[in-house]
């Protein structure tokens, strides 16, 4: 079997303040054009999440992973990097017991300069199979659907571009001059096609970027293995920050923490300080 | 006041089986010539322990600053490395409610190449106030013990080369052509001087150095602060490790692990696995 299980009530307890409201949307009266976004990954003690670029590493336990599938189970859509895209293959739906193909989560793969083919991979495959919805991609390229996308129902979605004076701080890919693709244009374009809470699980390069941005995160669940990878391995850690002295301050932080041991890893949930 | 103040008897549980046996030294049939080693340290989400080299970070909040000196009052010796000492200026004593002189634990600095001058420094403060004992500093140069550590009582330890072949990983000091200081070298000497139990904090040179030798390290205990100090910050990372057939593996795994959520952040405690 998937080696998913149920979590016990104490689990959900202590997931439930996390969660997306049931609404699907921001609960807060923030911007309601944007989703509610929880920012999720598995980091070793030295704050890394695979051993090199481009290599699956499993960090986690057996009892996380059936967290990881409860919580894609409680958002409208999942979205990676297309640099785990190319590295995990990820089927990026939920296999929680009693997910429905109307419950699972939509599959989301920013792939600004197209460097992917999902012919072929895991994600088409459980579209095929009805235990996943078809992806989408995202692009600022124009390109066309491909072949394989199109047939299994997914799309691609364009997003457009934002003067980087507008965009804050974005992904870092800029398409001309003084333009780049930033978060807040892709969360709004998600939001948009309905999508009122989304669940972000990677790369390094898109949390490093989102936890830069904290107006756009609300939920931030970091599972951490008791573990280091060592110096090489792939780190998560945002851009240094510093105050109008000069002097460095942390780059991010997180208030209302809780923790909670999983097996041998803990899991912490906490929301970004703005 | 100094902030200090009882952990509850849930905390005291916690931590218990992974402080030094009531007889000071190693329980289980290992080397006898060895002390029993606590490496304890204080990270962010990014592994980091401080935002830029020789600055020092506050990164735990009051409960865990109790559980140090806690830990503190329960071993012989705490160890930190010149690095350290030059940046923090620490203490190295306890401040735990009920701590005397003769409970106080014996403060050692590792400093080569005598890099570090201990005049007016806190840990003098400290000795002539009698809330802490006058330091050892161990060196492998042929220096003269400084007036100020003579004059408190402390000493000046001077500890053996180990041809590289019989060191294993080392600190990493080279001190002539095919030689080194090894840890294994300066916790027998300590032994010999009677320190049964050694805690060792910092800095991340130290520790990275002691993950790669888990036959030598008892207990793990390491505070984790909900925050993210940013690239160039110190990290906490060992040595890249690989295995047989040259793929990268885990530098370094903990096994027995507890967690435990303490004000915002968490302990994690464990054994190194060999």
């Amino acid at each position: 079997m998937s080696g998913v299980s149920e979590l016990s009530e104490s689990d959900k307890v202590f997931l439930k303040a996390f969660l997306p409201p049931k609404s699907g949307t921001r609960s807060d009266g923030r911007d309601p054009g944007l989703p509610f976004v929880t920012l999720t990954y598995a980091s070793s003690l030295d704050g890394m999440i695979s051993l090199s670029p481009g290599v699956r590493t499993t960090l986690s336990g057996p009892e996380t992973k059936s967290m990881t599938h409860y919580l894609r189970m409680h958002h409208d859509a999942i979205l990676v990097g297309a640099g785990t895209a190319i590295a995990d293959d990820p089927g990026l739906n939920s296999r929680y017991p009693g997910a429905t193909l109307d419950t699972q989560p939509q599959p989301v793969i920013v792939d600004l300069r197209a460097r992917w083919d999902v012919s072929g991979k895991n994600v088409l495959r459980l579209t095929s199979g009805r235990q996943g919805k078809a992806p989408w991609i995202i692009s600022n390229l124009d390109v066309l659907p491909n072949q394989a996308l199109s047939d299994a129902g997914g799309s691609l979605v364009h997003v457009e571009f934002d003067s980087t004076s507008e965009a804050g701080g974005g992904l870092g890919v800029p398409h001309t001059q003084g333009q780049q693709c930033s978060w807040s244009s892709i969360l709004r374009s998600l939001r948009k096609r309905g999508i009122g809470s989304i669940m972000i699980e990677g790369g390094a390069r898109v949390i490093n970027s989102l936890l830069a941005e904290p107006m756009l995160v609300d939920s931030v669940i970091v599972t951490i293995a008791p573990t280091w990878l060592g110096v090489g391995g792939v780190a998560v850690a945002p851009s240094p920050k510093f105050d109008d002295a000069g002097q460095r301050v942390n780059s991010a932080r997180l208030e209302h923490t809780v923790w909670r041991q999983f097996g041998a890893d803990a899991v912490l949930c906490g929301r970004p300080m703005r």
